[in-house]
């Protein structure tokens, strides 16, 4: 990795933020301990789970903010905010915890992702930009996952740069991309910055820009012989890309080679392109597919018997086409009063699948000892312990009817502490290891909650005690 | 707008610009003069025009393009670049030709919004980042535009960061809102930088910071009498909220002021909530609305009698969710031969629609002196001119025997001179000036363009001359 300037987002917040802070400032509660949790209601695409992604951004920005010169002036300007709260916010720095679930594991709806405990100014002021790297990193991370699992063990490359939602939208997602399994990117900047192993070849103005089709590809084997992978269906695939393409690998004496199909049937052109190369001494030369491509269409390419080898996919992966959402929420779940008793807050609302989860909690997956697979997630407050040795009754928290009690697992804490008083304490791992830490961590997903249709319900049950806090603040609440 | 240090994305480029951009550089096409044009193929939303937008991110990133030593280094260790090239690319910089048609000005399917002449290396180098920034903003103005008008005069707000892809995709994405014709945004860098009105109030969180809905209420209307936005749906819009909002604007004098329902049913609690400020003798609070919009909710809404006067609008609008990718491309039409002549240049498909218009182009909107409203865009080879005093006919490219004859018409042309020779000498207007020129030129479309359902097809034409050319090199590259 290579150093680069990073930007800073200090100034990336939602308006409403400020205006908050400076009330919190001028009405006594600038140093009330407040804790929010980001959490998700819904998987995208209606699949069976989600990625965890974007903390390291997350922890740039808090080690980054600082409100310049420039900042304050242009706050003042706005004509809201009390010179003393401008002045506090000239050495504004993030004090609280943070406590999040690592990047790369997978995730499920309704439980907390990361979790701040911070006095309240600072606990308000980051909500957006946290729910902003975590929204956009975890959505193209799920996405990625799916089309790399649909692609049965080919390779993925990331293409899509160039579709991408702004800068960040690229380089983020091609490195969202790959912690969840993609080989690589086009994006040149995601490796500079992040490792993500960037690779490409040519575009179809290369070969316009020679006279022929042949001598744009015989040149492209001369300059780069142990990487020659030709784009064949400039003018037509079977007729002159294949074989103008076979006639330059032999010419060359270049056999580890591939060539990339980016329209037209990709089935029949693929099947028949390998007959071609085989039969011409080339079959070690791949194929590689490109075309507005996502987990479904590639799904369909392989059981129609396609011959492809690896697929480039773009602006299906890089936006998350099918839902560009993830739909990620910040939300007080309790403050401390002034004596650090810690009371739990709850939101309610006209969509009862909207209403919060009260109090500061822990969450644990729960692993099946003999299989090492995920049994179910478990959310408890956030004094209460797991016993292993013990059987442990869980239960649906919307049918209670529907229980199970399991035994023979163990319990992992899903959060970590990231930051603790302002302090980063987190080790933070690199690109890659986060990347083999997914891979660890989806193989001990069952298939059942992997699949694309009416994927299992993973469980996230609560433990009986944050059940009824939930429960009697429900009641009192709608009793008025 | 206050001063701020701009990211560099030079390294942001598709890694086969570089093989490619080495491969011209070994080759001998190093100073071959190139044209690209970049355009689209489908309108977003199956609507009837687009909105261009992300030029002035362009002309940011050709007057950074730099890379520095580290940049260097890197390419380097990919082991696949020449020593010459790399100390080529050292002293990179932009030194050919960009016009392009102006932000704010809506577009259409196949014509040239931004056209490239430069040294091929070049040309090709920047293809990725121009994409981008095009394909972005375009999308985001486009459905804000739709937006906008399906709320027939009411103001829009942009409230999408926390849902935003990237950084990127919360700032320029509120810079396109605004310059598309929303009222403001929630992002406050956005205005910092690009002076788009940034407004917000509070949070549910302010509202269960408090002991109680109203104190909460009072608090803030105590701490900004003139700009009260009190969020009314934490409890319960009708039986807490609204009667503890009209307690407090009461108690404090406030008769200026607002109300947001963010849940539940937005016609019917407006309407109620309506009713009973209007009681209680508060017919100037108004009443905005948020929660996953866009334009057909909207319309939905004000066609059900909702009584609504302002809307926030999120993540439909910010990731434009219902078509999240605008399909720019950037294709080869022309190159120089030694003598400076002008070949064309064109790129088959196995897709008929995906074949390319070649030639170095002109494009004109034809519109008509009566009543000020385009009639047509019409596009020319470069060396072209349109001659207003005399009928012109034009014809359907694919239906030719569709044409039409027009008189009394005139002719601007779209693409203004961005870059000449390196240099910028465009005038670069302000998002203000921006948004202003963008509400004139959507006057001059006809409502019957501008429509959701089945719009209106905009006439995108050839010139005979451009036409023939087109047609020539198809029949030409077919047989063989």
């Amino acid at each position: 990795m290579y150093p680069y300037i990073r930007e800073n987002y200090t100034m990336l917040f939602d308006f409403y933020e400020l205006t908050m802070g400076n009330g919190y400032f001028l009405s006594g509660h600038k140093d009330k301990i407040s804790y929010f949790d980001v959490f998700y209601r819904k998987n995208p695409d209606n699949g069976g789970y989600a990625i965890a992604c974007g903390l390291d951004q997350v922890i740039d920005y808090i080690l980054d903010l600082k409100f310049t010169d420039d900042d304050i002036a242009f706050l003042r300007s706005k004509g809201c905010f009390d010179e003393k709260f401008l002045d506090y916010l000239r050495n504004f720095r993030f004090t609280g915890d943070i406590y999040a679930i690592p990047e790369g594991t997978p995730i499920f709806p309704g439980e907390p992702i990361l979790t701040v405990r911070a006095p309240a100014i600072e606990a308000q002021f980051i909500e957006t930009f946290v729910l902003l790297t975590l929204n956009h990193q975890s959505l193209i991370a799920t996405k990625a996952n799916r089309i790399v699992r649909a692609a049965e063990g080919r390779a993925i490359s990331e293409f899509g740069s160039r579709r991408a939602q702004g800068p960040g939208g690229a380089i983020l997602g091609a490195r969202a991309s790959y912690i969840a399994g993609c080989a690589g990117t086009a994006c040149a900047i995601a490796e500079e910055r992040f490792g993500v192993p960037a690779t490409g070849t040519m575009a179809h103005s290369w070969v316009l820009m020679f006279d022929s089709e042949y001598e744009a590809f015989d040149t492209y084997c001369k300059l780069y012989p142990t990487a020659s992978t030709l784009l064949v269906d400039t003018y037509n695939v079977l007729t002159s890309g294949v074989p103008n393409a076979i006639r330059a690998f032999k010419a060359n004496g270049i056999t580890k080679c591939a060539i990339r199909i980016d329209s037209g049937d990709l089935a029949y052109l693929s099947i028949k392109a390998r007959k071609m190369l085989d039969e011409a001494g080339l079959p070690d030369c791949k194929i590689v597919a490109s075309n507005a491509l996502d987990e479904y269409i590639i799904r369909d390419l392989l059981s129609q018997g396609a011959k492809i080898d690896a697929f480039g996919v773009g602006e299906r992966l890089i936006t998350s086409k099918s839902t560009p959402v993830f739909g990620g929420v910040y939300k007080l779940c309790a403050v401390e009063d002034e004596n650090g008793k810690i009371i739990p807050k709850i939101k309610l609302s006209e969509n009862p699948e909207k209403v919060t989860t009260p109090h500061f909690k822990k969450v644990y997956r729960l692993v099946e000892r003999d299989s090492g697979k995920a049994i179910a997630d478990y959310i408890t407050v956030y004094d209460e312990t797991v016993d292993e040795s013990q059987p442990l009754t869980i239960f649906d928290p919307d049918y209670t009817w529907k229980s199970r009690t399991i035994t023979d697992f163990y319990a992992v804490e899903l959060q970590k502490t990231i930051f603790k008083n302002g302090e980063l304490v987190y080790h933070r791992p690199s690109t890659e290891e986060i990347r083999a830490y997914c891979a660890e961590q989806m193989a001990m997903q069952w298939d059942e909650v992997k699949r694309f249709e009416n994927p299992h319900n993973y469980y996230v049950d609560l433990s009986p005690k944050l059940w009824d806090t939930k429960q009697l603040m429900l009641h009192q609440l709608s009793k008025g």
